[in-house]
């Protein structure tokens, strides 16, 4: 395997949508979005044929140009994905690159007035954009869903909201199990607000205002940050934090509004939708880091609980930790490929 | 300092506590129990003079004779102790030193038909035995009690449960705000119990037939497993753990039961007793591996709120973790013995 | 600062040289490779005017498609070596994107039967190739060379080979005094190659056959295998390790093989050429994983020691580890520019 | 097993040896030490049997009170070896538990300007001591000495030394293979040092004048000073470090002084003395934080190549780190035994 560049056998539409959703949105991220449509070998051969389609979404700080990135000795995704369709080992089917970035590194793939409503952006107008543009088999025993950690959960939440639009998800050690990924969290920085007063603005402050990822509490004070903006922002759009910022303590109603967003916690109240999906995949590396390996035990012991058939439901946990498990992404495409596939 | 060996200014009595009520315990447990009385320098000379008392409690897996423990460059607790008053810094008192030992590993002082009634022999059996023996000044005014980690916890809810018996405390990194010091654990513990179907008893019966501490999990493993004897044992005194074994999912009726023994949680309902103390003496390393620095604020905070005077608390954050800060417990028993010293 | 793309003040031309000295290298990499030039703002609007030039190498494992790569608030280095001279921070010049990579990840920019001679292809046909087309000052005087970690160590050695062409050089966290940055690894591989009975080439064998870097040893065997390829290797090209694969013992002729490559070892022997440097930056981390903060510092004294004037060189410990430090990189740049300027 | 206290089957003697040689010693240490002889269950029985006689010496920041105390589940020493021969798992034989402490810490158990004639001490002093007042077979075909860390240092070298003495011996995870238990050491303290200007006196002053082992720094540049005490002192007695304090750089002329005492490269000028002995006991954990396990490799590859025969040598890596390894000591002793049983 040379390092340096690939063919691909199909080929990817780099478009940008120009969205309303967004428009305004409260961090002043831009509304014209880039999205990269990859269409799989063949596609422009069988001007009438109709493709299932999958939709990727990325973890968190993930930006779409990153999908890009090389490494020494591993393939980015996007070619990857198309080594699956080009060899034949999986129906061929569009697979939709999204971008939901926000100026906090993320958005959760949530409406909040923390951030901007990318949900809404995703179901009404990327998922329209794409059906309209492109030879989708537009129902959602056809249409799927991917991600990694922030990603993952993306993907397992975003089927429970909108039923009507997705059959089938592939969570890759997806945010779930709040207690055990983020509480730890939360103590970790209480300790580095010792440095800012307690006042995580007065970090954000900073960040903003030197190169990005020079001090320890970066990463952690940034996804914190973002996440409260996602999940428990003020009416005005200000993040509150789920924990007292000098002692770590819970705020109970802060908290709970992130256990709202917790997916083993929301699988009792869409146990309908999920009754409903064609596939469920379901890994985490045995070492995450955020114990994203129970996540994805507790979140398929939910699924089981609420009659979710054993059948559609792929589940493996790996070696790993929550680092450098992309090579994990082609496995559940070409899996979610035989169940989107008209014939399965 | 030389390593080998010291004489005390003061004297220790080596006594044997027969117990009633630890007679018949769950674990099968010796109900005779050491006890060491230490007399300041000066006791056998003024045969009138009372004497505050103050009750040395340890941590998990902590026994009586660990005490003499030496190690290179320091010097054991009770030597410390005694050079506190062989140097005139403090006024004497006796100190008394209680062993509440398990098969678990330790009590956490509280009454469980887990492990025994080992709070009630503290206040009822060992505190008489004493108050019969010496000289103390046998009131809570000069009573105070101390320890660190567990024992720190035992220092902080044994005056909220016998404001009769205690009059100041002493916790040293002890354990408190639960969520932060014992969450985390509760994921390692799920994936530890990979290895044993799910099923602790499992691993304290391999536990109990090799070598104790040659595995990874044995520490945090045996400490879960003993505190749930503790805090959650069902009637017939088999723990419950607080976490689903195989998902780490909180199991919220256990865990409750948990979080009632939190003492930042306890401190609304013993705050009449907590505002009768004469001294509160916090401290904790900050980078304690179970965040008690932060339960340490969170208990000062709450003290605060249910209006415990500022005046009678001592609070102190320093650079360390949990570990090798025995040379912190001089300090607050020099402390303790100007707050409970009779003309104080 | 948008994470998706940026417009170049200046141009990138991408483009491909033929090698003679690598056609047929031993390990069949290709010798058609790829280059970047870079011409800053004005490049095309002064069509008489020469510029310096500065070569930038890659550390191991990276190739030249990686300079792309983006990451989250933080732009690539091309983009902010472009902005130093947009900005007018330093005197423009043209930056020369070098690849070497081999199929073991790197070539340590030496001329090896391991590998191949990719120091006699940067020096005798890159720059040759750059001067031949792009208006450069074709004098050493004018010419410098910057990398980080194996990088920094090929601009350390390159300039000592070759002050016919090179003037100037910038380390970042070069590889250097290897009884620190590389003896310990051999304990970690000796552990390793237990489960490959001794042979690292059982593990290369298993390393190509799988998903890369899915197991722990992978990231140090490579480099232990490369580096070997390119310093210690058999006339025939096989690499041979420097220590005892069974025990970790150091194998003193093969070692001192590597010690010769020492830059720290080196400089007496050059010290000609390296008293005719323009200047010499050298930096690191205060916690870089490699000691190579220390390397740094005995590069520096080396340096004086052989009597290079301290007006010459720019040193700098920060705070850091050996990673995510790309950000340093244009400070180089544009202290280099100003230390190659035609008037400087 | 209750934590509190045993009744040994055999019984402990106190001692004191009154030294001439470390009389005047350069730290100040006593030269009045204590000894204590451990003698089998039945030694009084008999009064006209001798036994074969163990010394047993220890790890770096050992004294002799240390093997007293005591640890949750676990049994000291001293007690676990009684078991062994109230079990009759081995012929019984003589402990001899030996002090070698100095104010640095430890004394390698050799004689230096630095520390003091430990080495001397041991040999010409403690086993005449011992074999005048007790029953021993005073014959090297029946005398031992085994130890860990440092302790298992001395046990290599010791017999070496004196195989008119020793005839046995065992090294649990002991001190050898330099390159790799010490060289990376240098690194990290060459960090530590930049806070004492470069000078580990500016240290040694600070830690004697505070709480031991409160900063990160202490437990290594401690063992570093003591180590070049016993090692590289200067003939006036102050240690000379092995390395440079401001670029880690090795210090040849003292590097090879330490190595000259590198058990592994000791063997082939003592072969002789190797190939007498009855009974080699070399083991590690093969997570050792100082690769001892590659050094119990490489000395024991070191006594097959100067023909020490297989059958005497007991090798054995298992699943452990440095620490918490005294479990391994009975292990050795009993083996020890049957080696040195004089119908053995």
């Amino acid at each position: 395997m040379l390092p340096w560049s690939v063919d691909l056998a199909g080929r990817i539409d780099e478009q940008v949508v120009v969205s309303d959703v967004l428009r305004g949105n409260p961090l002043g991220d831009p509304h014209e979005r880039p999205l990269w449509v990859y269409l799989p070998p063949g596609y422009d051969d069988e001007p009438e044929r109709r493709y299932p389609s999958v939709y990727v979404i990325q973890g968190y700080t993930g930006h779409l140009a990153m999908w890009r990135n090389r490494t020494a000795y591993r393939q980015p995704f996007p070619e990857l994905a198309d080594a699956v369709f080009a060899r034949g080992e999986a129906p061929p089917l569009i697979v939709v690159y999204v971008d939901a970035w926000t100026a906090y590194g993320g958005s959760q793939f949530v409406d909040s007035p923390g951030t901007g409503r990318y949900h809404t952006y995703l179901c009404d107008e990327v998922v329209p954009f794409v059906d309209a543009r492109y030879r989708t088999l537009a129902a959602p025993a056809h249409r799927g869903i991917s991600g990694k950690s922030s990603g993952g959960f993306g993907a397992m939440i975003t089927p429970m909201l909108r039923p009507d639009l997705f059959g089938a998800l592939a969570t890759h050690a997806g945010d779930a199990l709040y207690e055990l990924c983020y509480i730890k969290e939360f103590g970790d920085a209480a300790r580095h607000l010792r440095s800012y007063g307690g006042d995580i603005q007065r970090w954000w402050a900073d960040f903003r205002g030197r190169t990005a990822f020079t001090k320890e509490e970066d990463q952690l004070l940034l996804m914190l940050l973002g996440v409260s903006a996602c999940f428990s922002a003020g009416e005005d759009g200000t993040p509150e934090l789920p924990f007292d910022p000098v002692t770590g303590e819970l705020r109970p109603d802060v908290w709970q509004r992130w256990l709202d967003w917790d997916p083993v916690r929301m699988v009792p109240a869409y146990a309908d939708a999920l009754r409903g999906l064609r596939g469920v995949w379901i890994d985490a590396g045995t070492r995450d880091q955020w114990y994203l390996d129970l996540g994805a035990e507790a979140f398929r012991r939910a699924l089981r609980e609420v009659g979710v058939s054993e059948d559609v439901v792929a589940f493996e946990l790996f070696d790993a930790t929550h680092t450098a498990i992309d090579y994990r992404y082609p496995l559940s495409l070409a899996w979610l490929a035989q169940r989107l596939a008209p014939d399965a």
